[in-house]
């Protein structure tokens, strides 16, 4: 290929935000808004069709590649949190501030209610045709499950606060081995294989609520779906459902987080620079 | 191993094409056709045996895999488009000038002609013992839908082209931020990190028409179809339904490609070479 | 990211345990708890919702990443066997000696017993909307294979006790080849690869028993269910059929091990320091 | 760990074999005999337990692995043809010479026939609870499937032999893409993408035959069927039709292998040692 002027480099000279802030802003809610739009698809895909497309293992494999390129794309603007758990336990970790801690909340929020939005209208036409245009939350017309995660019929408060622990729990207690730079994991691994993570939560611990374990994720799409499908969505199964979703991530990622650090991490020794692993030789 | 001659390394000396055109020419030519041979195969093997073999896992990887090896054999060659809406994309970057982009688009169709040829050959007998040697474009004994992309009932023209917008979109967007130098993601793992994406696009948006993403996969198909099926491949469901996974991808890909830029590639910064990430030492 | 002092590296400061035996107890009885919590909460998910979410892939996948991010986690702290069939192999490598061997066994079979105690606490709403509050051990309510191990109904204890040795000779084989390094597997890619050796034998040899290949996360989460599940756990469908999946594996790895040792890893060049495969040039 | 005296290493110094033929021919009956051993096993757990347990994209994903580790243990030894198509493809290369070529076909020949017995002995009992103990090959207690192919109802020899033309030349034609040493694709990847390229066949040209594309894996396995089995397995469905699976593949690979090169490998420019791929700079 000829080496010829970049038109994405000019553009670049003139729109570059050096605004720190902004930046973080415009990445969190631009990578939270495509985890979203992309993950909520998925959803859509799954009810909607009833399982003649999607089936589990499309949601656990399409949702982990939808991490894997939203952080891929968005890890050097902003270090790609995408979620307000992970954003908490770094605060918690003392890698950001309580005001930065906000700035990411509020992008991401914002994100994944637009991308609720974004899928609302592309699968507009396939929803009428499922519901015949009538909204219901849950039911055998219900669709609202799309956005916002609804408990199965057995589950009780405590038992979806519980779920929401572990599920954030694990995914931020790994998320804390992969990117430990004593583990010594490539930088370019880390997205992939949080992915590989998502998979994992999914196959296990998605039974009782379709593992959320995203406030963002979460809560941005309810806000949404009140104007679509009215305020029930924030009263069914009960008036306090959704507050297990919305704060128990955050709980889970820091006891996960810390959990990971009290029995491996630090007790990690600082790796030496070598090239080779030497073979033990017989004496 | 003894070091003896390669066979392939003196034909090499003999064949070797130097002619950068006619290089760009067979090799985007043979990545499409392989793509295409494979992709229209795996759709086959989906229609033709009713979910025995083939389910939508299957397609999404199968066509992932179909994508990932067919950009590995010839990114050297020519970069590996596959595609006129990613030829277009690289067009409006301005990294290939207009005639360029036409010979890549011109061998990339003619690629998926000759791909949806073979599949017909190849899958003939089982095309018979399916349709009993009557074709069908839909309906219960319907195969077109081997070759070229058909819309669900549910889906207007306007959803189909909105479709081919955002799945082609996506697709560009993330293809973008992959090799973005500035991402510093290693150039081996850009193709099987493509195929990544297109498992994600199957499991979002592959509802409606079935993610075709790619005119050359989509009209050269067409185009073959009409000699064992006749005209009305371009007229189910309607007369311009083909519009829509034609013209509607080289818009999204645009479109997916510089909002990457817009939200994230313009604001990253320069990487700096380093050997190890600092631990963040206490204070 | 402004550089700023890290509350992880301040209680690493405090917290870490520098004797060599407690950080491998900790690390093994960590890792192989996440395993176990993680792996059982899939076999969960698979028996009580009968198939609507969980199918046999995501049993092999699910599990296969429960593996690589426990044996990612702990790698580097204790070396991540998290299988007693490992450790055994290991200790008839000479790599480990007796006394070691019995550390590392202790903390597995401590951390399945509990990560079985774990997944009974967290699916407690779940298996009493399955069972009805009425525990069985096997039928059509029965849920102790979650647990541990139950044979199919043609299998003879000779053909359940060959089977361990089988599924867990051929994971002690490919363990032994990807971390043999005259094989010069770069090491950030064993845990990932130890996944894929998971998902082929669950493909392979798990008809029989559902590969259980590890005694710690076999007996440990057996010796639970004593408590809710009574003693049957052991009689049931023999009273010595438990002896199979607690004994065959340390076989079945030592010889699986040396197997690979004896036909490819003995033969192998001790590797050459290269940069680049010369291309073999024509005469 | 501490640094003791490891006994593999030391076993190594007594038993180590200098021989290359030798040393090829422990390489590639032990990397066969794997491949076939856990390949049938899928097959065997495929159709003895009627798709509750393996769907179709489980015998993809599990061959696929099956060859990564396959190919992993054995490619510092032999290469890791393990297929007497590759082999040939090699010969026609001039990378090896007749007689090799002969020592790894034979190696593998009998690693496929052994690889059977091994399955067929495994799964005795669950082939006797599938088919009350009464071999049949073909027809609702067929199980001679397990072993060797036989061709769909619809396929004639004609089409069987193309079947086997295609599917083992798509292998060879990006196995030769993955391992040219112009396409700089990291020497550890190779295996990995091998499987990669299995899963891909099996989704798109595996509905005929069920892809093979081995002659070991097929004529060795069918030759042990005659045990068992009787005759019937080289008349069944006609007593050409195993010419398909044994010879076809030869002419598939050096048809593939050649059209990569032809296509593509002949014209691709000798790689330039570079550390970091230049953005283009705007003008």
């Amino acid at each position: 290929m000829t080496l010829i002027k970049s038109n994405t480099e000019v553009a670049r000279n003139k729109a570059r935000v050096h605004n720190e802030v902004l930046k973080v802003f415009l990445s969190e809610f631009f990578g939270t808004f495509l985890l979203c739009f992309i993950g909520l698809a998925i959803n859509a895909q799954f009810i909607l069709h009833k399982g003649q497309l999607n089936q589990w293992i499309n949601v656990n494999f399409g949702w982990a590649f939808a991490i894997v390129f939203s952080v891929m794309a968005t890890a050097k603007t902003s270090g790609a949190h995408l979620n307000p758990a992970i954003s908490f336990m770094f605060y918690t970790y003392g890698n950001i501030g309580l005001t930065k801690m906000m700035v990411y909340i509020l992008a991401q929020t914002l994100g994944g209610f637009l991308g609720a939005a974004g899928v609302y209208g592309f699968y507009y036409e396939a929803i009428n045709n499922f519901d015949g245009g009538i909204r219901a939350i849950t039911g055998s017309t219900g669709t609202a499950a799309i956005f916002a995660s609804y408990p199965a019929a057995y589950c009780s408060f405590f038992g979806a606060f519980l779920d929401q622990i572990v599920g954030t729990g694990l995914l931020a207690l790994f998320v804390s081995a992969i990117i430990d730079p004593r583990n010594e994991v490539p930088s370019h691994l880390h997205a992939p294989l949080f992915g590989g993570v998502l998979v994992m939560i999914g196959c296990s611990f998605g039974m009782n609520l379709g593992y959320p374990i995203n406030p963002a994720r979460d809560l941005g799409p309810r806000l949404f779906t009140i104007f679509p499908y009215g305020t029930g969505v924030f009263s069914e199964p009960s008036a306090y459902y959704w507050i297990a979703p919305t704060f128990a991530p955050l709980l889970g990622a820091a006891l996960g987080g810390w959990l990971y650090h009290a029995f491996i991490g630090f007790h990690l020794s600082d790796p030496i620079k070598k090239d080779y692993i030497p073979i033990n030789v017989a004496a």
